[in-house]
This record gives C-alpha cells, sequence and structure tokens, in this order.
C-alpha cells in the first residue's frame, strides 16, 4: 500500500481507533490521530508543500471515509 | 489580530474550548477544532500551499501552546 495514500490512511485510522476503543469513542480517536499525523507532516522539511498538502487532502478523505462508516 | 496568526488560532482554540465544556473535555474539543481547521484550510484552492501550509504551521503551534495551559 502506497504510504501516505487515502487507503494507507484509512487503514491506520481503524487501527488507531480498534487500539484506542476502550478508553476512546470512535470520532475522539480519529481527532486525536489526524492531529498528531497533521503535526507530524508539517514538520517534515524534507518534503515540498505540494506535497505536504496532497497528504494532509489524503488524510481528509481518508477521515470522512472511515467517519461515515458503521 | 491577524487572521491565521499564532495568536488568532489561540484565540479560538480557547472559545471552543469554552463553548463545548458541558459535552467535551479540553483535548477532545481541541482535536475536534484542529481538524475541522485543516479541512477548511486545505479545501481553500484560492492560496497558494506554501500559504496553507504556513497557517496549519501556525494552528499546529497555537495548539501546542493552548494544551500545556493549565
Amino acid at each position: 500500500m502506497e504510504q501516505f495514500s487515502v487507503s494507507f490512511f484509512e487503514e491506520n485510522f481503524k487501527q488507531y481507533i480498534e487500539r484506542n476503543k476502550d478508553v476512546f469513542s470512535k470520532v475522539h480517536a480519529m481527532n486525536a490521530y489526524y492531529r498528531s499525523i497533521v503535526g507530524t507532516l508539517i514538520n517534515d522539511h524534507l518534503n515540498k508543500n505540494a506535497e505536504i498538502v496532497r497528504r494532509i487532502r489524503n488524510l481528509e478523505e481518508a477521515y470522512n471515509n472511515v467517519k461515515s462508516e458503521q
């Protein structure tokens, strides 16, 4: 699976939700994961801004996909 | 106050925490606000990627400042 793709982030969201299900509701786990990933992506000064924005857009799309799943 | 500056986001975080204190803990409110702002910023196609990344970095800095306050 391609790193930083939509499906990559979808899988990571699901794993994070599963690992934290005893302490966080689904949406709280998703928001916590989202924040930590954005914080990491924007501190990556090796990548161009266009690539950073592309990755965050993929993260946002994955967030919306996983959130709407039952 | 300059829009999208660190102090702009700090103020918005504090207002969001205050408005949601009956339903969200501080950190959950902050993560929810952070997610919604990033989602908005990256969908702004009027701005250059460099400006989007600058705004998100300010948001991240404000997040860390407000989170560490008692």
